[in-house]
């Protein structure tokens, strides 16, 4: 299987943030988020692999700043890094504001998802080729996530972890 | 205020996968899955603190098993340990099978909700009580989980997160 | 067929309130909760019948008290007597309040279920065992009910109703 | 309040079944379908009223007929009796056939709706002229109903129901 | 294939506006109110047709009237002339005002729906019969909309259109 | 106002069809596409103008080409030129094979909006700078669509629509 591109798998999606998804502080759920996340994450995955592809895990993702009822959400979400069968998958999301026009950064997320053929079963996909600067970092930080993944799954022994350790000597 | 049993929080969520929630396999689409799980915790989240509670935070979480279409899920969610303004939400996924009536742990899952007022600023909620065997090892386990979250967003010098380090020693 | 104990199929469903099942004094719309107790109340035949089941009726359903946008609504479900292939289902609503958290009945609702085998005909389900006063209160009265459905449809003289009678009697 | 004829509130409602409203059996659900029967009683009954309605109760509604996935469902709403602030809707579906074109009768309902004010206190409505043999019938059998909600909510003594008895005595 | 009568395939949706489909006007969005209309549309196409029926073409809708939150819409779809397998469905719309009653035509749409076969093939359509004058008049506009659509599809001749000069020499 | 280039408002949707939106022939129903373009439609207008915008009218749209379940579709919309108030948006409509990755294009559409203020008064918007071939053709056709239709609308006569004679004239 030929390596792609981080750009070749890149999928934006852009939508309103609608009554029926916001709290009672008129802002968006975080379940909804999540949800969206998803689905952008997963036609990246099918982008990179030309393969069903099924959500695996979702990394740590935190909520910094509120959405409210009305803005416009961007959700872009690109393969960070390939493994055998599966694929880590790095979202951006931002906001934009109606008036003046600007973008603020409203969250990061990480989802991995693993190619599937029809019975459910992984299937290889292809590595990735990360170009820019940003795309690097993500790349080589996805070795360090999924070691952390394998440890705490008890997969891993902390002590062969040793990409994450580097994180603990940073 | 007066701390509470992890059980006074204790909400649970039955309900059906529906042709609409499933992907090309036929199983629950995760993101489904988080944004139920998301609802859920937000109750027990609400429960505990009796206040308006938005997400923080979600946790790593793994998708073990695939959820068939016309599955009984039930999603299990209980505040396993309070901070400041913050609350940890353990949930249980478990679905069941309709002939023999077996029910199989599907997923596991961890969100952080924050306690806010009317303008959305933090406010304080009561200290949780475990009192089961699984409830103390998890709100043990929740202190390690807060550090590891402050570590990997730059907020805690990995040499300071003393619990985290009893993960690597295990 | 084994009986089962009516907890056996106890279905319990807390969910929100959100905007967009709400009429315009800001309150749930009744078809709305009647979908939701339609659901749970499925799950909890399904649960005493291990069969597919389906809606066969609805009882008299009366909306006592409104339930404002925002609520936690609590649906349990329990099948409180089964007939030859159908079951009745008694559902106990619950909505509580967000600040001092105390609960309120809102509403009681009888559906009543058929299960069925996959080409939709009717097969026969286990007997119901009422433990608690209440289950046996309600055990008794679904006779007199499944008394009062037949009449109602033609389908027994009211002569014959002889429990119904004991109702125009108490 | 000027009295109105029973096709003033007439309301017609149709539409599709989805595969998202389907059972294992692919037919419609039958809390999809109280939903939607209750969306077009409470349009029939504003349109009786001009106020705002609220869902009052569901009477005994029996859920005959499948209705198959795909089918064109409709549902007619209307006012069959109106009481002081509450008003009697009396629903008839019908499913038709695509290949054929032929209208069968898969259910009946009856739902009670009452009028109130922008504070959700009851307000008057008037009253209604029922002008077919049909309407006629159903007019009277209203008044046997509402004994009947009244004796089974505890609201009136079996021996003051004196239309009711008129039923055990047909 | 005998000829059918306009009305055979009349076909009326009355629905409120609910929360969920308002723009930040607080009036109904609308792509809400096209999908609606294709529903209708595409039901009244199935009842001349009697035939699974796809939406061909929209034709230039104008949202002429803002539609409140809350508001009764009321969606009429007729099929207004039939070519070999396509079908011009012309749909009115209207809502009406809770307090007085009154109704207000709030769009007309013109759709076109084909007819196909299980293969996705066209299928042959009987012709319309209009009987109103309203009817015959749509019936004859049909023709010279038929003829501008393909003279901007590039399918015929602006020269050929002779229908449609009809309209620039009115 | 500056004027303001095509390529700022640009705005890409990318999502799957599920199984709720799919007719029996297992396509995207054309009014879900239509309920898609306007959202992203009404985006492209919001970021051109900065302000609320609302629907004004869909020009002649043709679905040409069937949209499979489980496919891809990405929207592609773009303020194609402006008027004093009012925007005409361009959509571009592609679906994307998992298996070969190969786009192919599945519609246009035609949009147009009109920006108003919180009382839903229309305002001014900024001029359209087209840069590329295909921008310069759409910005060149934009009037003359306008053209027809203020003729269609009856708001125009035909002998003055001078752009539109063009189009007869080609």
């Amino acid at each position: 299987m030929k390596a792609k591109l981080v750009s070749e798998s890149a999928t934006l999606t852009t939508d309103l943030v609608l009554t029926g998804e916001t709290n009672p502080l008129n802002n968006m759920f975080g379940g909804e988020l999540l949800a969206r996340m998803d689905r952008t994450a997963g036609i990246a995955a099918r982008r990179h692999s030309r393969r069903i592809c099924v959500t695996a895990s979702v990394n740590h993702v935190a909520f910094n700043r509120p959405i409210p009822l009305g803005s416009v959400v961007t959700v872009e979400a690109k393969v960070s890094r390939a493994f055998k069968s599966s694929m880590e998958i790095y979202l951006d999301v931002w906001i934009e504001d109606r008036e003046n026009g600007s973008k603020q950064k409203a969250n990061e997320a990480i989802y991995t998802f693993v190619a599937v053929d029809d019975t459910g079963s992984p299937v290889g996909v292809p590595e990735v080729i990360p170009e820019t600067e940003l795309e690097k970092l993500r790349y080589e930080a996805a070795l360090r996530r999924k070691q952390l993944s394998l440890v705490l799954a008890g997969k891993m022994k902390p002590s062969d972890a040793t990409e994450l350790k580097a994180l603990f000597n940073e």
